[in-house]
């Protein structure tokens, strides 16, 4: 369960149809593929169990992919790898050309023990490509061919290099589904996969998903409609997301580069358009960015996430330390209260300070609550991107140093 | 080694002489004593040495602290953990009251086999208490009684309950410098004693940063007075730390307490003034927040960091895949130059979009640069604290969210 408390003014020409009917629109054109995916991904659960077999017998699965690639799958895992369907293999990704990270990574990894999933929605990223053919030679190889089935499979776009490369030397491969961007493809195969090889349940990541996504274009009980209105109107550059529990670290960094990459561009008019998002971790940034919130310039909005039960219970011991008695208010108290206590006033703290705040509560860590989550923030960027009037699915700006990069060195 | 370059356009009358005196002024009258660090802390470097003599039998170090008693260290400890005299210690830190992580934490970790620092400046931290008072309990102690002499130690300010506490029961305690606030207090024996138990050299730490702070008093050859004179007068809303390599992943955490907490409060004039920074990994984010930054508003300026020598060399191995052959212009080449030749290009791409940019290029990942860098952000923020008319040492804002918080429970 995922319910939501909006503490800002809501503008009453908020238009949850007209919302409804822009969203439903880019559905039905295909202008992204990712509205589709709690039920065009549900025809792939067959195939991802039968395929979940193959890997049975190896250790560790390694995703070798970077941004979309790897984003959210790493965020769901981090959540909910406290369950007990997490299996116990290794869950590593590969991301970044660090040599240090990288060699470091090889030299501790069995790799004959791996499995490797190569994740590229182009087919062709730099870091993905080379890392791939890393690995390939640590594992003694000098192509990749078909004594590469039964230790690889990627995921890549139809029709992209990669996919031919798989072809022709019967590699295993998915495809991303039809305009479904590297962003908001966590519910796709590109997520799906490696989160039932770690050992999750994928038709409930899949059906909290649904369950968001059709309570929205019903009545949006969460308020999204609202939201993206308020922030699409309200000039504030900032939006922070400020999760109270240390399991969303890595989804704040899924949420950053789904609300930078997708609003962050030229809108139809040619004028620079977007927020800047930001991820913090409650309560720890409160010691580090809450000041800023508080007393800094007003340009920021706040999103709280707050998690009622984290399935562990722990008490704060009825010790009392001389001089310190002002601290014995949470003994005997579990530390959840501490923490969701810290939550409730901060979110007191900055609306005195007229700063505009909302509250999503999660009621525990469930794949079905994860799927949800995700589609909640998919549904406000595409909300918030139609009233900038961007493409919220494209990132043309990449581009520019990814041609620098290759001319460097060809006149290198 | 540490350089710099700047890519914007600097004011003539930036006044290096003016800004030095400035900095001087709040060095000589006291108004932050983490100037004096490299200096009076090098005095209690045979302490730290006989003290870390008691921890030889010791598996594990925690360290109990949160924001400023934990950041520092742990991105120390990050960007050093691949050298040789990193002992096999584990260094671990418990900062958040979040139960999941803290029972399972407590699950891995041998307690009996840990010695565990607890770092609170003011002494009372409600996070750093309550942990500290589970770890008690785990370890069967109704309290802090001298029993604990064998396994813990206190830093803390003189004076504050916790001193008092360990006085009381023969506890090791340590004392912050006078006037040096958490986020200042890395290269103190906040910083060096966790460090230097997980067996760095604290010397090198303190003798980097005196050498950043005496060439900034000299001639400032890495134009730090210019780059804090451009980022007041800017009008850009956020400064983004872009380091290329995995190693920076704490320190730009650090960076973002160290710059909002310090600038992100009331000047003067009582007007709401700071900055939002955000911290960056290279080539990741590439894949994630570049395009923000590219075509999203012109509210940004952007620090790139660069690491020459990544201490491991592995180079893309010459494979080359039918259709993917465009990515074979780095095969055979070390991933170093992969890494660096993304931060250049991304330097030009951002250029040519006319975002002010500069560049901090570090030799390689040793003591003595990053007690530099950490000193050399630490002036730039004073020099900014200086420019923008704020108390750059204080944390006014966070004080309303603790009294909501215990006023909740005394009702409650």
């Amino acid at each position: 369960m995922i319910s939501a408390a909006l503490h800002f003014k809501q503008s009453d020409a908020a238009g949850l149809k007209a919302d409804q009917e822009a969203l439903k629109k880019e559905w039905q054109s295909g202008a992204s593929g990712y509205y589709a995916l709690p039920d065009s991904q549900s025809a792939m659960l067959g195939d991802i169990e039968t395929f979940s077999k193959k890997t049975a017998g190896f250790d560790t699965i390694i995703v070798v992919g970077i941004g979309g690639s790897s984003l959210g799958a790493k965020a769901a895992d981090r959540l909910l790898r406290h369950l007990p369907q997490r299996n116990a293999k290794n869950l590593i990704f590969l991301e970044n050309g660090d040599p240090l990270d990288l060699s470091m990574a090889i030299e501790t990894i069995n790799l004959h023990r791996s499995f490797i999933l190569i994740i590229s929605k182009s087919g062709g990223t730099i870091e993905t490509i080379s890392i791939f053919k890393l690995l390939l030679s640590k594992l003694g190889k000098s192509e990749a061919d078909n004594s590469c089935a039964e230790q690889f499979a990627f995921i890549t776009d139809k029709g992209s290099p990669l996919d031919a490369l798989a072809q022709n030397n019967l590699i295993s491969r998915f495809h991303l589904p039809k305009s479904v961007g590297g962003r908001f493809s966590v519910l796709s195969v590109v997520g799906l996969l490696p989160l039932r090889l770690a050992g999750y349940n994928a038709e409930k990541l899949l059906d909290g998903a649904k369950a968001v996504r059709d309570d929205f274009f019903k009545d949006d009980p969460l308020g999204i409609s609202a939201k993206a209105d308020f922030i699409a109107k309200s000039g504030k550059a900032i939006n922070a997301l400020f999760a109270y529990s240390n399991s969303f670290e890595e989804f704040v960094k899924w949420y950053v580069q789904l609300w930078g990459e997708s609003l962050g561009k030229l809108n139809r008019k040619k004028e620079r358009v977007g927020f800047t998002p930001v991820g913090l971790i409650g309560s720890v940034d409160q010691h580090s960015f809450l000041q800023l919130i508080m007393e800094g310039p007003l340009d920021k909005t706040v999103t709280f996430i707050k998690l009622l039960d984290f399935k562990r219970t722990i008490s704060v011991p009825a010790i009392s330390f001389k001089g310190l008695e002002k601290n014995d208010f949470i003994n005997n108290k579990p530390f959840d209260i501490l923490i969701n206590s810290q939550a409730d006033a901060t979110l007191e703290a900055l609306k005195s300070a007229d700063i505009p705040c909302d509250m999503i509560t999660v009621d525990k860590l469930s794949e079905s609550n994860v799927g949800g989550l995700f589609f909640y923030f998919e549904l406000l960027t595409s909300l918030v991107g139609v009233k900038l009037g961007v493409n919220t699915y494209d990132q043309p700006g990449v581009e520019l140093g990814k041609q620098i990069l290759e001319k460097k060195f060809k006149l290198g």
